[in-house]
């Protein structure tokens, strides 16, 4: 029997890459990715078409949110707001408002149209810096949402399977199920090799340091490196 | 004291001028139109125009939804698709899958940005076509969403007035708040008159027949009018 169709948010980075390597086992792929102006867009945007030839995925769209510059109000968009170096546990300038939600619909719209019935996104709440809509209650909610707001005849469900793990969990997950990390991007700054300064390269370095693994990605030498959390 | 923002919805139709014509008693406007390739755009964005000025709007955002073209599977959007003339209580081809998810996630977001305590839309269960995004539940369980992915500081509210009313009390409440029901524009098809056959346009024609009221919107004088619902 064909296996079922799951649609699977792909940012480009580490955990979206794993919740597609987890995907990838039960279902068929159709792999969405967002444009939002984000600074490291052109970095993301290779991963993710790298990454989606990798699984040969059967299904791709590129979806431009450009309207998310003009809402602004975030530092990942807004070169006005500097991005912090460092871990915090504050909701940073890095966050978007509201945007899980409507990357989440959108999602959730191109798979009542291309029939999947499941939608994998690699949100993790432990170790998201504290953005408000990485959290599993947002999800359990999210999908009362959709049995309500779609065809009596859909049944589409999101799925979090990250969502309670560690960092180094994810990074060890993904290199049992041979997920290709050298093919993605983590990094918030857009520069030839990942800065390893930002929030995002400080938790992914983190992450591999837990799992006791090399990251096959490369960083500019030149950056402080971690030191402890 | 000055009166709280609310962010407004606004099509350009009649539901969502009412909606607006409410909030315009309790809030300053900020005004949110999108544009998703409709085929009926320019029109309602001439609408909008027209009734933001009408209002004399604190704010107003167009926002581009380029990719629901990309997603299709709707005949507001694509033209290999008939737009059904008559009314039925079908989910009709006009249904863009999970729509109203994505325009009010988008509200949430800008009203974060903005200061808005409350999104105005302007959603009629009773009479809006059986789209299964406009039930009062859908709201709810949104309100529910919105409280567990925005700032513990941000505190926004859906409202949908009209949600429980027939479209005749809808007619009623608006010339009663002396909307500017000529600056609206409810057609499905783009003419340069309201072609008075579409479903949208036969909704509008009875709510006004129903309040007792003459529609000032000019139709094309070359379609057969509504007889009975």
């Amino acid at each position: 029997m064909e296996k079922p169709l799951a649609v699977v948010l792909v940012s480009g980075g580490m955990d979206s890459l794993v919740a597609l390597a987890l995907a990838n086992q039960t279902h068929r792929l159709a792999l969405l990715h967002f444009n939002y102006g984000q600074i490291s867009e052109g970095k993301e945007l290779k991963a993710f078409n790298r990454i989606a030839e990798f699984y040969r995925a059967e299904y791709k769209l590129l979806v431009d949110l450009d309207y998310l510059k003009k809402i602004g109000g975030t530092s990942l968009i807004d070169q006005s707001l500097e991005i912090p170096s460092g871990l915090s546990n504050q909701i940073p300038t890095t966050y978007v408002p509201f945007r899980n939600a409507q990357l989440v619909s959108v999602g959730v719209s191109w798979g009542e149209v291309v029939g999947a019935e499941v939608v994998f996104i690699g949100a993790v709440e432990e170790d998201s810096a504290g953005y408000p809509d990485c959290r599993r209650e947002f999800y359990t909610t999210f999908n009362r949402l959709i049995e309500l707001g779609t065809r009596p005849t859909t049944h589409i469900e999101i799925k979090v399977p990250l969502i309670g793990m560690k960092k180094g969990e994810i990074a060890k997950l993904g290199i049992g199920l041979k997920a290709p990390f050298e093919l993605s991007w983590s990094c918030y700054r857009g520069g030839p090799k990942a800065c390893g300064r930002c929030d995002s390269c400080l938790r992914r370095l983190r992450a591999f340091q837990e799992a006791g693994y090399p990251d096959p990605l490369e960083y500019d030498v030149s950056s402080p490196r971690i030191t402890t959390a």
